[in-house]
């Protein structure tokens, strides 16, 4: 029987502002992505998402990103390799402390935004996170976009990587994601999503912006935390899964 | 034969600007406060302190400050017990991370400037402070001014507590320090500080202000290190508590 | 015939994090008191706030407060004068250079959160403040608590002040609030709120929370734009005044 | 005869941290580009800096950067072109305010750091730059590397542009600057520094590192403040170009 993890990005409250329904989120996923504190996440809401994910089950990862609270850590920056390692085993050292005092423990790593986006092409940066994760634990699995440049350095490194797809982004024919700022980038009826997401989960496969079928890898479904229909399209991507037959869980 | 501990702050510099000349001190104490980034100290700074404390077989502590960048940990911040707690737990996870990295660990915790001072008296934030210690390790000593509210608390708690001296601070009867703002406060002669070195470690007493001998119990003195003179007293210190037969060493 | 100006806190989204309704709020008020970056307001929220407000014929002020984003303000910084003075200073410059920008101008001074709170009663931080307007222009009006420490001194300094009321807060017999920590500091029901915004236009006056009326001179009242209700609450207020022959315009 | 300007980064001291000996290179120059605050330059230190330029008759420019106080500015950030153009109003109006607070006022901008460099080339944020001193005051002057895109961009919005060149850096013989990352990209003897300043001001050229001369239109030149024999070198340009009968004066 196929199974696939569901994983969202969560704790990217910061202080008096909040950010996503982490809650609702919580119950709908197998893997969350707790903010490191750099783009988002105080640590009372790094320790508080953290217990709910524990209570709820949830496997929880750290999510570190540039240090950028004004950008949310969505735009690029150029960094020192070292710089960046150095943030990175920051965050994750500072989610993992409060991870256990929450009762439960970092699992894995997904960086953020930018981060994610260049570590996927930018060899110098791609480093950098992987030299970070070896530092930290080198037994912890990090999570990346299949085909890219930090997953293939991160596997010659020793580490374990975890295939990532998104359940409502548009594929280029190579397996990239098309850019936000071109059309159909973003699927955005429940039946694309759900569609998308069986094909991932039961075929490994995506029907690419050109209509070509691509493969595309998954052993975790991104899902976005962050828009007004995340609750009621986390849910029926959950029912599409399971009346498709495919066992949703973590995949630690 | 008596023995004693020198601590100092260190890891203070943050990105292009630096602070005291950490090489230096470390080649002249026994263990280190690595700042957590809150008040002073980025990534960077805090593993090439810890690596370069391990190179020297420094004993390595984390050093939490408020979350003042501009105020570098300095003034007072009226804060929730538990998003102080928590911001402790974060900065202490980070140092760990990174101290991992660099070939060490965190031995211990000694809070920074305000909160320092104001965890000597005010048992909301000192027993955040000692929750925070409580949730990340039960087992790291706590470094504190002893007859304080936070060394009640902590002891209460079952927290190793170390009691801490300052070899250049004046202080009052009652034990506490005289208040920077007051003439006499700091003891600027090496005579005076070489003087005070000697008798905590031999007698766990100083001369007040007021001339009267108190008993301060003192595991550990801090010498500073961010003065003009910090590296020459260091040395001179150390010479003074040799000449007198005293060893210098950590305390775990 | 009674005239009132209504004022609300806008502009403290901050890069990704929204925060209030500012669309509606500047549509109720005739007053809005824009962030100044250091507790709320990133450049382009200030901007976006100050160009709605022109738009609606609102007065702008700007609303300096603590350098605190993680606590939004709303914590106490034992600070030094001068480095508050020149704080409040640097926020009030850049609010008036994007107010131009906005086509607008900065027209008064409010400061926040719990600035706001401790220039009420502690003298040397009310008189920074107050140092602060002297020095970017002392013809800018001072929007103040009546019979508050800040009051007396820029009286005294020659500035001129703006006293406040609010519409949702208790009052103690000696004209401070009732602190949030206490039962009944918030006044919940429209009924309550709208009662209490008639009798400070046409009278001046609040009846206390021991039953006392007391005289609450007010040229502003405060409505809060953070509750679920702000907008409903601020529209009944309007909706009262008018009724009660009160016309609602700004003090400048 | 012939008159040039010499200008020098001040400022951009942090909170407890000190960059540089402003004091020194405010006697040195005849113009200071005075930190924005986010890349460097509390308000306390701001004022101070604006209040010795007045002292000394120096001109005071803005200087504005990245929001990257852990990078120093000196990281490219992809940034939105609105959001970069009112960060960059933000900083000029707070340092305007913070210089009329000291008795003078800001004459002209520069950016900052890798924000200079990347305006040299980028006509996205180049052009948001421009925008943002067109909303501020369409009198101040730009201070630009010459024949670079931001040259072309403020001057086609009707600024007017100030040339820039630099005492201690190789030019490339296109008129760009050297590489740091490259050898040879920082002249280091006085006496190259010396020639090159002195051809500058009297030929309006440079010896590129190629060996070809270069017209290279020079209205100020940089020297640089942080380096540890800052304040002997600008002494050396300084009697250098007095020597050679060049006026050294404001272009204000």
């Amino acid at each position: 029987m196929a199974t696939i993890d569901l994983n969202s990005d969560v704790g990217e409250s910061f202080g008096n502002w909040t950010f996503g329904d982490d809650a609702a989120i919580i119950a709908s996923v197998t893997s969350v992505n707790v903010a490191g504190g750099f783009h988002a996440g105080d640590p009372t809401t790094i320790r508080a998402t953290c217990a709910a994910a524990a209570a709820a089950g949830v496997t929880v990862g750290a999510h570190p990103g540039y240090r950028d609270l004004a950008g949310f850590g969505r735009r690029f920056i150029e960094m020192d390799a070292a710089e960046l390692s150095n943030d990175v085993i920051y965050q994750i050292g500072a989610v993992q402390a409060l991870a256990r005092a929450a009762g439960t423990a970092v699992r894995y790593v997904k960086p953020h935004g930018a981060l994610y986006n260049t570590i996927a092409h930018h060899p110098v940066q791609a480093q950098a996170v992987v030299d970070a994760v070896l530092a930290v634990d080198p037994t912890l699995p990090l999570m990346v976009l299949p085909n890219s440049e930090i997953e293939r350095l991160a596997r010659a490194a020793g580490l374990r990587t975890v295939s990532e797809a998104f359940a409502d982004r548009a594929y280029n024919p190579d397996g990239s994601l098309v850019s936000r700022t071109l059309p159909g980038a973003v699927l955005h009826s429940v039946e694309a999503v759900t569609a998308q997401v069986i094909r991932l989960a039961l075929d490994g496969t995506v029907v690419a912006i050109d209509g070509s079928v691509i493969a595309v890898p998954a052993t975790s479904i991104c899902l976005h935390g962050d828009t007004p229909d995340a609750v009621r399209l986390a849910a029926a991507v959950r029912s599409a899964l399971l009346g498709a037959g495919v066992s949703i869980a973590s995949f630690v």
